[in-house]
C-alpha cells in the first residue's frame, strides 16, 4: 500500500474565507491512481509551522502534497518552510526565472519583474521541477513533498500532470444504493464486513434525496471480491424483511 | 486567544466520495464567535486514530470539534475513539435512549429501536450533553471536545446552537478589492504587514474574476485599527503607479 498525505496551507480556509477544494481534487485523483490518502492537514502560513509538519509528514507517509503559498505577497511561505524542514538553501532557479520573464513580457510587459515576483522563482535547493503545459508556475518536488499552488485550477491542472507517475495500486470501487435506513442494515454490513476485511465497507446517509436513503460503498484491490461483497450487501438488504406499518 | 482545532472523521472524504463541507462551516462560526482555529485534521474511521488525535488535540487547543462517525453502523467509531482517548467507558445514556424511541416511533414505527441504533446512545461517559431543536440526535462534550455528526446539515443546526456559548474574542475584518496584480502590491502589503504586527493582512489573487484581481483582507481584534490599516492598504495601493503600456 502506498500513503500519501495532503498539507493544505492557508489563513484564508482556516478564517473560513475560503473552502479548500483542493484536498477534494487530490483525494479524488490519489484514489484513481491507487495511492490510499490517509489524512489532510490545514495549517496556517506561518514558516515554523509549515517546516514542522513537512517534516513530520514526509517521514510518516510515501507522499506529501501540499497546496498553496507559493505566490509573491509576503504571506505566502510554503518554499521558505519546506526549505526549513529539510535545512535546504533556498536559491534562484534559473530555469523559472526565463519562464517568469517570458510570462511577464507575454502578459504584463508593463510591469517589471521585481523582487516580490521572482520570490516565486527562490526554490529549496537542491528539488526537482516539473512543467505543466499553459503554466509557467514550476511543479516543486522535494525529497517525497510535491509543492503545488493554492489557486485550485492551477492546482487541477499541475496534479493532473503526475497522472501515472506515482507508484500505486489502483483500488475497486462499486456502489450500492439502497431506500432502507441505516438502522436497518448496520447488522448486515457489519457482518459482511467482518467476513472480508481485505475490503472496506463504507454507509453514507443523505437526508432527503429522492432516490436513496443510504449509499454504500465497497473498495478493495481485489475487482473481484468488491464486486462479489457488493452482490452480497445488494442481495442481503435485500432479504432484510420490508418494515411493517403498523399505524 | 482562544484557539481550536477541527477534527473530520471520515473515510469517505480521504477516499474523494465526499467533499467535506463541515470544516467550512465551522471555520466561519469560529470567526464570528472569536475562537482561532488553527488547524483542521482529516482522517479515517479507525478508532485508535481517532483516540490519538482526540487525545493529542484536546491537550494542544482550547476546543476542538469533531464531525463525522456516530451514526448506527460499523464505519462509526467516533464515541469509541473519544471515549478510548480519555480512558473513559460507553454508557447508554437514558435521556438520548428516551429521544431516539420517541424520534422512531414518530418518523420509522414499523422499525425496532435495535442494538445498532441504539449505538447512537452509547456514550463516552462522563460527558456533557446538548439539544438542538428539531434534532435528536445529542451533541456530546468530553472534557474540550466537542462532538458533532458528519451530516453538514445536523453539523451546521447543532453547531449554531453553540451561539456565544464559546469563550472567544471577535475579530474584525475588513476586505480591499483591486484590479492590481499580487507582483505589483506585495511590496506594499509587506511594508504595511510589518507595521502593524498585530493585524493580519492576507492577499488571495482571483484569476479570471470580471470585478478584481487580488482580495486583500485585514483582520484583527482592534476594529479601529483594522479599518485603519486597511484605509492605508486601499490608499497605498491606489497611489502604486499604474502599469504603462509598453507595447
Amino acid at each position: 500500500m502506498t500513503t500519501a498525505c495532503a498539507l493544505i496551507i492557508g489563513d484564508e480556509i482556516l478564517t473560513g474565507k475560503v473552502h479548500d477544494e483542493n484536498s477534494h481534487t487530490l483525494a479524488k485523483f490519489l484514489f484513481d491512481q491507487g495511492v490510499d490518502l490517509q489524512k489532510i492537514v490545514v495549517i496556517g502560513d506561518t514558516v515554523a509551522e509549515i517546516a514542522t509538519h513537512v517534516r513530520a509528514l514526509s517521514s510518516q507517509y510515501d507522499y506529501v502534497f501540499t497546496s498553496g503559498g507559493i505566490g509573491p505577497t509576503h504571506d505566502d511561505r510554503t518554499y521558505e518552510g519546506v526549505a526549513e524542514a529539510f535545512g535546504l538553501e533556498l536559491r534562484y532557479d534559473d530555469e523559472t526565472l526565463d519562464r517568469l520573464h517570458a510570462y511577464m513580457r507575454d502578459r504584463h510587459p508593463d510591469q517589471p519583474v521585481n523582487t516580490a515576483r521572482k520570490k516565486m522563482a527562490l526554490l529549496p535547493t537542491p528539488c526537482r521541477i516539473f512543467w505543466t503545459d499553459g503554466i509557467w508556475v514550476p511543479g516543486v518536488i522535494v525529497n517525497n513533498v510535491y509543492v503545488l499552488p493554492g489557486i485550485p485550477i492551477l492546482f487541477f491542472h499541475m496534479l493532473s500532470g503526475l497522472k501515472g507517475h506515482l507508484q500505486g495500486t489502483p483500488k475497486s470501487r462499486q456502489r450500492v444504493f439502497t431506500q432502507k435506513t441505516e438502522g436497518e442494515i448496520a447488522d448486515c454490513l457489519s457482518a459482511i464486513q467482518d467476513a472480508h476485511p481485505h475490503t472496506a465497507i463504507g454507509s453514507y446517509p443523505k437526508l432527503d434525496h429522492p432516490d436513496y436513503r443510504v449509499m454504500v460503498t465497497v473498495e478493495g484491490v481485489d475487482a473481484a471480491e468488491v464486486a462479489h461483497v457488493a452482490k452480497e450487501i445488494e442481495d442481503q438488504i435485500a432479504n432484510i424483511a420490508p418494515a411493517r406499518a403498523t399505524r
